[in-house]
């Protein structure tokens, strides 16, 4: 194997570790021997991809909100309306995140370091509900800023729920999502392929 | 002043500066000395009182449960509807919470030391939507099992987004079972004044 593919391959396998103890005791408490043990990785091979703990954790984040780009985007192009854009990317993020713990980790390191009002979600909710409001698809007399905030606290709320068994966020946001839409749209029939 | 008294009072300093510390840094990093320059307290008279950091802890939880524990009863003595009980019961804390330091540090710590499914929230959330759908109360359709668990992710969530700045927590609370509850009702008319 040439020496750039392994050096690629084993700064993937740090990735990989530290995501997992990060997704196990959180980054206060992940120390560096429990990642280094996890990917049978010397502190030598350790120190020529990254300086420390926290250049791993910049790493997590950087790869999470690329994801969270990339998918938004998708989710945007597809020119679905507003509402069924909101329940679709918050859904398939579930499903990634459920599959992919560097993402999990990403998550929790982008919440704990950077404040949860600057990961973008937030935006994006107040984008999307205020585009759905704009075509008339909210229930009249709900505030679209309020019904935003509402949908982004649910969404919060339930991946804080699920924590401890990530492989329920997807199935949780769901139906969560099933309770909320008919009550907060106007017509929420159209969604109900979203929300699957 | 008695002794006792004197006693009584250095305990509940140290309680209040516990708790504002690690309301601001949270438990992990809210250190003895910190505590100790906050209430103006030697390091003798804080043993006197506590074995350590753990144990003004676990007084700050029992504190917060017994709140907790009084607060339900109150809105359960009531008798009014359940899902007015619920409305009034979580606003009627989250006032509380913005208000006492001691209380937020205690939910903070019985969140992150026993666990967000422990701390009789989410059986209380069951039990309340699960009587209104009994008496007819939710929307036709409504699970009420989904419908509590959204109920509860909603509050958990808002309780996270408003994290930094705790005085906005009723406001919020109160603006977000305005948007859900008029969805997820037969009839909310009755729950105007309780959402209030």
């Amino acid at each position: 194997m040439p020496q750039q593919q392994r050096a690629q391959l084993t700064r993937h396998s740090i990735l990989v570790a530290a995501a997992g103890v990060i997704d196990e005791v959180g980054y206060e408490a992940a120390r560096l021997s429990a990642i280094l043990r996890r990917c049978e990785t010397t502190k030598g091979a350790f120190y020529f991809h990254f300086s420390g703990k926290e250049e791993v954790a910049h790493a997590l984040v950087e790869r999470y909100r690329e994801n969270l780009t990339e998918l938004s985007e998708r989710w945007y192009q597809r020119a679905q309306d507003p509402m069924a854009t909101l329940v679709g990317l918050t859904c398939d993020t579930a499903r990634r995140l459920e599959e992919d713990v560097l993402l999990r980790a990403g998550l929790v390191l982008a919440c704990n370091h950077v404040g949860t009002d600057t990961d973008g979600w937030e935006s994006l909710f107040d984008d999307l509900v205020g585009r759905a409001a704009e075509r008339g698809q909210l229930r009249p007399g709900a505030d679209p800023a309020a019904a935003a905030r509402l949908c982004y606290a649910m969404v919060v709320g339930t991946n804080l729920l699920v924590a401890g068994d990530p492989h329920r966020l997807a199935a949780r946001l769901e139906e969560s999502w099933r309770v909320l839409l008919p009550g907060l749209l106007a017509d929420s029939s159209r969604l109900a392929a979203a929300a699957r």
